[in-house]
């Protein structure tokens, strides 16, 4: 947890306060959210993104449909399949396109698709901001995608795990709503939180039992205030966005250090808080072993992510220690 | 239905027999089916070949564990995520392979990747035999396929909705217990019976509670002899086998005539009951609108299936129209 | 199979025909539905009365909400959870009543309940149209339980298993649509068919993507023509409602010679087909074991059910058997 | 959260450690709450007691079994039909007995039910120490019922949501393990942690890839130090049993306010930190408008809840309220 996070929940653990999330601390929260995006969403506190994104797909979407999201999304390959845990089957059609961004003609073929009665119907399109491979789409990049997805029926959810990292890049948390965006997963952990997503939906009518949805799920806190508090001290203190534009800063210090210093090259533009690194198996293998946690991903590049708390001198170290394997 | 099975269907259609598949009817559908398979297995009568497989799945991998096929299965694009639906979940991975038969390269890797949380590892094998693309897998093949599989802990499903094909092809259908498959789909509709799949559990241990688990998934027939008959009038006439042998044959003849007389390419051996040809799109327009009701395949080759009640002349004709497009 | 049934699935079973439904068989049994119900709904044919149910359901109730019917409806008593299983876990709320008819005044105290976040709140009613106890409900009776419940938002589905049954005891059957109800199961197998129930969609709202769904749950027949054609046999002849119409005769033989010929007493009124009377056990297990299979029901009475195939001369002799343990 | 929580959460969170609970503090929490058990028991920390109880349970029964709890348990009436959603439509049996403690003979006439394919029969036990009405089971008491059950082959189940006041109470939490219980909600939240609920499998058969089915149920912390850490705290200070016991006394001493000054007579035994009071409408609606949050039970009677943080002046004072109200 950042301080202004911490320092939250504190200051919400004092007194007492009514439960399951009517408190003042979750209010607060999730008005300055609706701040921040710019719109009368209802917004509920969840445990964790996996949960969030779960949820949110399973408004969208029914088990014999499906949901299309780039093959690399992380509700394609990170979350052990929990899109179809908690809607019951519900299939997931992974699409390409470079760096995490969804390719446009490959979402107008996916709609073109005709209905029939034995594959699962496209019935959601997902969007990750900023992507699993760091990347950020623009406000164009993302109405040319909903644009077509809404035309054809389709709800849109956005990922947003990330999307302080993104806004921290330029991108205008504004242009969720405007664009057509039925429900945002908005990442609190990433940002410096407890375990928390904020659950927003803005198209009300998916909101009926909202409620009795979650605690069915096991995503009711009782201490409704413990779980909003973190993220509203992110919120309230400005965290939430300059802890991101600081990872953000360090990724591209690490990146040009790793162009400047190292013969590897990067596999993907770095346009957020995350570096990725062609490397031999070898060199991984090596920064592993002098304590470097980094991971291969599922292009084969070695990914390196900065947070709220990564240090210029962690950078200039881990710099040093790619270039040591030139 | 064959003639056979409606005969079959008529006869345990006269005076009054316990309910629910407990009567004699499906005790001797059992039994020959246990017969045919040289096994002490346990058999029920499903109504859909998607509920058998799906709940055979069901019973071999959890809602976070995933089942390993072909890419082409039915089970993975042809029962709109079935799979998912009984299963909670459950996740499918396709491999790779030529004409429908699981790659033993790519089955060795998918069973070498290493168990991680955040994905759904493999907990079963589904095998088709005969498989999508009318391919038919040797016992030797096989083998190399399931006992990597259960090396590894994994159950083994087979979907034997074309089994009678694979059988007429020569496939011995001992093979089956023998080589360490664990749930069956034993195929019925197909083969001339009226809409009726059996569930063949080899392994005792799923049985616990199968009767709870079918009438629960809305698979049990309150006149069970009804749903019984028929298959057990194509098993007792020995029209299960014989139907399949003439569709095999009247495949054979459909292929050799394309490759005679047209200058259409083959795009799979043909091994049971269905071709498939390589054709433009205004050549499977044209036979469509003929009147000869094909359909184009996930590979883009048009797929022509033949049955127990096709005539030779049918077969003779639709040649004539195929030569007539060159 | 009652002979109508029989001699249509024969007619149906010759030349060949469109799969999955699209057949000829299936439109005209479709159609004689819409007829007998005056209402234009969405018709599918579903192989059993529990899939049928569950899947009715699951388009009115999301799995955080829960469904009001009669303690002793077939879907809280006799399906092994089928509605929480087709719906993630449904909730299923048992309302009393005398003979299985839901009582007014319970359900209005159901309807009452506030909603809170912790339980699941009613999204729809169930009504059996004849009842377990054999009852059949007024137009009247209907009105007074639907009324409120449409009132307060509740969808509203009937499980017609009996509803042969209920119309020929005069019944109006356009009543159902006119009252409202959202969701029809109309009984097939126990009228005489083959294992076929079919689910009628007043509600068109609900039938977006049908065939998915109903593939997904393994309810989709390949030979549609071969399940639809037994029940088209049964309504073309008459035969749907005079098997009914005997079967009441006959009940109501078997009410008149106990009540004239024995010291037991009924525990229902003899509305449809089924009497229900109270036994010691020791003489319901003589009937048992005299051959007369017999059940004992939730109430403690003992259950005989009378079809189109009950004979005038069983029934005597039943009731002789019953005279003799006096 | 308790001081001794939150210090424990502050110190964390500082530095760098694995994610996902593969972490020291969660590390240190499990060995303590092995240690309370005296059992190797497999420990998982989860964000909420309705996923715990649920998961838990969904090891225990499959969806077409069903599992056998007191009516007015927590998993039955106060979490959405929770066990339903994980479980896939599992059942729940609602079994009778005094102050929450299930009823030794209702037990064993459900153990001898019957096992038809038409209901679901029961697979697990399932036992809340403390119960909902504050009582604490003997060990004498749960023998009584644990092995019977166990006799039978059904599983076994404790939630420990309140087991820090059993414990407090006299009940020794070896005796869990030893009884034979297979799975445990551990409580964290009542007990002074933030939203922690440790789930502890005893039973290492149904441990099997326990971390992808969290990870699926959107169970799994990526900060797992942070989870764990309250808890942590806790049991380290002591403060998890000695806030509980402090809960206790205030609870005593409010029922013997209660009994000494007012003219309301208590509900149930007072055994652990709850206070059921029967009292009409009007006085409950008197103690809620004066700013006394206080709930309408199951049984009518009204609940005053005591915690670790209930004062002795605010007893005190709600005995005056009360008092006043006579």
């Amino acid at each position: 947890m950042a301080p202004s996070a911490l320092q939250s929940l504190i200051a919400a653990n004092t007194g007492f306060a009514r439960a399951y999330g009517s408190d003042e601390t979750s209010a607060r929260a999730a008005d300055l959210i609706r701040q921040t995006l710019d719109a009368d969403a209802e917004v509920r506190f969840l445990f964790s993104g996996t949960a969030a994104n779960a949820i949110g797909l399973s408004m969208l979407a029914r088990p014999y449909e499906a949901v299309l999201a780039h093959h690399a999304a992380h509700i394609c390959t990170d979350e052990t399949g929990a899109p179809g845990f908690f809607g019951q089957g519900v299939g997931l059609i992974g699409l390409p396109g470079y760096s995490g961004k969804v390719d446009v003609a490959a979402l107008h073929a996916a709609l073109e698709e005709p209905v029939v009665g034995h594959r699962q119907p496209a019935a959601a399109l997902s969007l990750t901001q900023a992507t699993e491979y760091g990347a950020v789409y623009s406000e164009e990049e993302l109405r040319h995608l909903i644009e077509p997805a809404k035309g054809a029926g389709l709800g849109v959810h956005m990922d947003g795990a990330r999307l302080a990292n993104a806004v921290a890049a330029g991108f205008d948390p504004k242009n969720i709503a405007r664009l057509g965006v039925d429900v945002l997963s908005f990442g609190g952990a990433k940002a410096g939180a407890h375990c928390v997503e904020a659950l927003v939906i803005f198209d009300k009518g998916l909101t009926r039992r909202i409620d009795n949805r979650l605690k069915q799920a096991g995503q009711t806190a009782s201490k409704g205030r413990l779980l909003a508090a973190p993220l509203l001290g992110l919120l309230e203190s400005g965290d939430w966005l300059s802890g991101a534009a600081h990872a953000n800063l360090m990724a591209q210090r690490l990146a040009d250090g790793i162009e400047a210093r190292t013969s590897f090259v990067l596999a993907h533009p770095v346009e957020s808080n995350a570096v990725f690194v062609r490397m031999p198996d070898e060199a991984h293998q090596a920064l592993n072993a002098a304590g470097w946690a980094c991971y291969q991903f599922d292009d084969g590049s070695v990914r390196f992510v900065c947070s709220w708390a990564t240090e210029e001198a962690a950078v200039d170290a881990l710099i040093d220690a790619v270039a040591s394997l030139n």
